[in-house]
């Protein structure tokens, strides 16, 4: 759904089976942000990377640490991140923020999910355009799905947006929500990173799990706002990050209610209804959460706006953004990437503060 | 926003400061509804139309009273309502749902407040194109601003509904979300119904408030969708209704986001972006609530839709319509009437169960 430009032969993947992550945060506050800052290395191989079946014990263990946020290691990132936690929740303060008001933003892709060697909705769709090949043999001599399912990536991406576009339609559009949503599901249930070997629904952040957790204890809403699609991620992120399905904002292709055989649906079109990417992200959140965030989380120039958005406000607020600088454990990539661009006029704003 | 023809000189405005209610309530099982029956007459003129100031008290008085619906007459549509609760809050009861998807969605005009002599949001346009009028020196010959202005709606409404959209746009475009926001609790704060002399938001219907309090008691989330606009309604339905902006669903135009002096700002665009009526109900709580309601609630031929997507899915539903049958306390109207309209057909799908 973003605008990208995908490089297969350099995307840097390597055989091992964990990857943990860490990553510089930068607290942003004024102008963009406040201070560099990396989290724990984790001497544990396993602890950022979080298993999905361990969140609910995890939230029960957090809610009884003294440490809420165990994974970060200690700096002002964190202590960023306590203070205001401790100040807009402290009553009779002059930062206090009424309950309602708590409300929490946070990217999908590159922020609470890993996004390398590419979007993982588009490793989706390329899997789900094999799947679908025996139905489409037109698909042998048609472009961009020819070269795709010769497995030439390059031949794919000589197609630009455009081929981009035709794939995620043909593979996003035509069904109803219901069978989209099944198809989501039972990809899921069987798809393995290509780098790690692990289901997608793992390459999640344990020390954004971590934030996520210790912002709901203190009464605030966490919402996604991701350029990702809305019905891609809303199957599983009640599950993997305790955010219900209303609260996930993304982009989206229009649906049209329909009668089949007396029974209502949905039916998804092959045409972009929203992009939630950019200068989309202030207007994904007005329209679904209809208040302005007090905290924003990001990692890409994707998420500017929705920064500059929530720092706008009033009273306290708190952005940031994360980095990826560790090669070893996880992907460095910024200002190059085409995934995930953390452009150098960002990471300048983000530094002036 | 919603598809209407307006007749002034037709709505049976009558010159009382109070205005009661008794409508009668169609629950709706299978094809549509389960049985016709209406609410006490009230021997209280005030018991009907609920003042904003006392709704905190009134929740809380409901809390303690044994019945959680006391303004509503014993009978078979009181019965549906407490039995559907009772069942789906069973633990280990084959009709238990799980807190998360006890989702109820109500829609607003004619449902949770009045809509006439016509739509709320229609009047506040007509006031705004007054107030906006010496800022528009060529409104005084250009239709349908110039009848307007002079009061003859006649001549309004023989431009159709091309006319009431240029009234919109006029009114809803062209400023900041923010501004827009503070011009409708301007409003709000001064204007008047015609009929009764009271605030807007103090025609709202007593039962369906002791309604959304007992569902939320009983751990519902509840949602208005409504044909109406969302940005016209998020100002003050928390204060009135408990319902927060992120569970108002309703019809929208565009917005885009720029800086103005180096401050972010969204700009309301004179442009369609959904209509939430009919056929864009289901849409809507799609887009916004991303799961299936179990109970919904309406009184027109616009909540149809809603109504059989709720019912579409597997387990208890309770689906609703209100009927607004007292000209007395309230107004009559039904078939005919321009504004709610509820169809022969859909009583007669109502009435089928």
């Amino acid at each position: 759904m973003r605008k990208y430009r995908i490089d297969f032969g350099d995307c840097g993947i390597q055989s091992v089976s964990v990857v943990d992550v860490s990553y510089s945060l930068h607290g942003v506050a004024r102008k963009l942000i406040r201070s560099e800052e990396s989290m724990k290395p984790g001497s544990n191989k396993h602890i950022l990377i979080y298993m999905v079946a361990g969140v609910l014990a995890f939230a029960a263990m957090a809610a009884r640490a003294a440490d809420p946020l165990p994974s970060w290691r200690e700096g002002p990132a964190k202590q960023a991140i306590v203070a205001f936690v401790a100040k807009v929740t402290k009553e009779h303060s002059p930062d206090f923020v009424s309950i309602p008001e708590r409300i929490a933003t946070f990217d999908n892709d590159g922020t609470l999910w890993a996004e390398q060697p590419m979007y993982f909705q588009l490793l989706f769709a390329l899997d789900r355009v094999k799947a679908l090949a025996p139905q489409h043999p037109e698909w042998k001599d048609q472009e961009p799905f020819a070269s795709l399912l010769k497995g030439d990536m390059k031949g794919v991406l000589e197609g630009g947006e455009k081929a981009i576009a035709e794939i995620v339609m043909a593979t996003h559009a035509g069904m109803t929500t219901a069978e989209f949503e099944q198809t989501v599901k039972d990809w899921l249930a069987t798809a393995k990173h290509p780098k790690t070997g692990r289901p997608y629904t793992e390459m999640v952040y344990k020390p954004m799990l971590e934030l996520l957790a210790y912002l709901r204890e203190n009464h605030f809403k966490t919402f996604i706002v991701s350029g990702g699609g809305i019905e891609f991620m809303r199957p599983w992120t009640e599950k993997v990050y305790g955010i219900p399905p209303e609260q996930v904002v993304g982009s989206s292709i229009k649906t049209k209610y329909e009668l089949r055989d007396g029974k209502p649906v949905l039916v998804r079109l092959p045409e972009i209804n929203f992009i939630d990417d950019k200068a989309g992200k202030p207007v994904g959140i007005n329209s679904h959460i209809g208040r302005r965030p007090i905290a924003a989380f990001g990692n890409s120039d994707g998420d500017q706006q929705m920064l500059e958005w929530t720092q706008a406000g009033g009273g306290a607020r708190l952005m940031m953004l994360v980095h990826h600088d560790d090669a070893e454990r996880e992907w460095a990539y910024g200002a190059e990437s085409k995934i995930g661009t953390f452009s150098d006029a960002l990471m300048a704003e983000a530094k002036q503060q």
